[in-house]
């Protein structure tokens, strides 16, 4: 089977390197908009072969994954769908999933799309970042796979396999909402901690010095890509805006519990904050 | 020399095993409000000997380490000192510092007194999280050293020394101001975040497969002690205070960059936020 990987970063990249390392029956061809990605992405043996030319590219594969921003999947999604034939399947990988649905419902060529997210990643970026085990036991969720050709979502399925990953099905709405709050919300207060931080502590000296008290911790998602991340947060806005919406009225509520010397309120609230203990140990 | 722990917890329990895991010549007692946790530290080796109440503990060592909440910290030194003779030296390690230094400033025997914080510790708390390379490389801060005898600041050096910790010279202001913002703030966030998840995934399996995506790095810090924290929060309140009025005002901002489709301005917000892996690598 021929795989293409549109965008040979850490996601992309780490899910050929989780199929090279275990079949060898599979061949990865790659492009990159960004030229150096794609060769550093030879280089590492990330793939095993790679296109000059987007369009030239699509003739190859049997299977096709998008794992760019989502911005890029929007732009390049109906555009490869126009181009492909009715053997070929796309899989796109974006952070969201409601407007990249929606973008291509009425496509005559939607059975051929899988919409997909795998629920793995770390804060680095590119090539350089990608590693074989990034998807060991996670989770691939898969998207509205009612409107996918069955034979299409299996081949995807025994892809995932290989990668040793779990499938979860899902609506596209519901995805979306919860990664708001379980992930992009993350996203969004690391970022904005590191503002806070970086605002009160100019010499970098300190942070260092004290971050051994938890901050590394919190503030760790702050060094993923604003490339990716930009393009998340506008497109999940309705969930993620509702998400900080609601940290910042328990913040406000933490904070009135401190202002009223609210002993009692404020050991409840961490106590019940902290039952998080029983679902990640 | 005789070293006495009061509060045999993660904290002064790593801060023993620090020690007795490099020096043969060091004699650590150990008392506890909570008897089981004194026994288990008995059982884990954490101290030689435990002592049956407070006051015949106090008559032993050569110095006292107050290693408990910061509440009992404070309702413990004044009594403390009070029964102490002029040789004796007495640390505490809580992670707040003006008010246990204003509660003391006027002791005839406030030079017998250290005002220091270890930064160091992790989510989990009780004898059982303690371990030897706990405090390894990381910083003990110093507060108001001037107001401590010389060689008392120096014995407890040499012992900071033994655990392979860096020293740091602060005022007690200062490191408050520093402290709420590079640690307690994370740590008001990560139980907000908790509270806010946890009310929205009301079913823990979805957190469970979805947490891949950053969510457990942010909300670590949340399996925390509410005892320790509670007691933190109110103690530091201005400062822990006006660090959540900042980071509100960092979360409005992204908000109405997304409600705004601002993708340059949130481009850039999230670029500079990114600075910090320059600090923390």
């Amino acid at each position: 089977m021929k795989v293409l990987i549109i965008g040979t970063g850490l996601i992309g990249g780490s899910f050929s390197l989780s199929i090279l390392r275990a079949v060898s029956d599979y061949e990865i061809g790659g492009w990159d908009l960004d030229e150096e990605n794609l060769n550093e992405a030879v280089k590492r043996g990330i793939i095993d072969r790679k296109f000059e030319s987007l369009e030239i590219s699509l003739t190859w594969p049997d299977l096709i994954i998008l794992a760019t921003p989502v911005s890029a999947i929007r732009q390049l999604l109906p555009k490869i769908l126009d181009l492909i034939n009715e053997d070929q399947i796309v899989v796109d990988f974006g952070s969201t999933k409601s407007s990249i649905c929606d973008d291509v419902m009425n496509h005559p060529k939607r059975s051929r799309f899988i919409a997909a997210h795998p629920i793995a990643g770390t804060e680095y970026s590119g090539p350089e970042a990608a590693f074989p085990s990034l998807y060991d036991g996670k989770v691939m969720i898969i998207c509205e796979a009612q409107k996918t050709a069955n034979e299409a979502i299996q081949s995807f399925e025994k892809l995932c396999a290989i990668s040793n990953m779990r499938l979860v099905y899902m609506e596209a709405k519901s995805h979306d909402i919860h990664l708001a709050y379980i992930s992009h919300l993350s996203h969004v207060i690391a970022f904005s901690l590191s503002h806070v931080v970086l605002d009160k502590e100019k010499d970098g000296d300190l942070i260092l010095e004290l971050a051994g008290s938890g901050f590394a911790s919190t503030v760790r998602l702050a060094k993923s890509d604003p490339k990716m991340w930009t393009p998340i947060l506008l497109d999940n806005s309705e969930p993620v805006i509702k998400s900080i919406d609601e940290l910042v009225q328990k913040l406000e509520k933490v904070k009135q519990m401190i202002q009223e010397k609210r002993g009692d309120g404020l050991f409840d609230f961490l106590s019940e904050g902290r039952e998080i203990r029983k679902i990640l140990n």
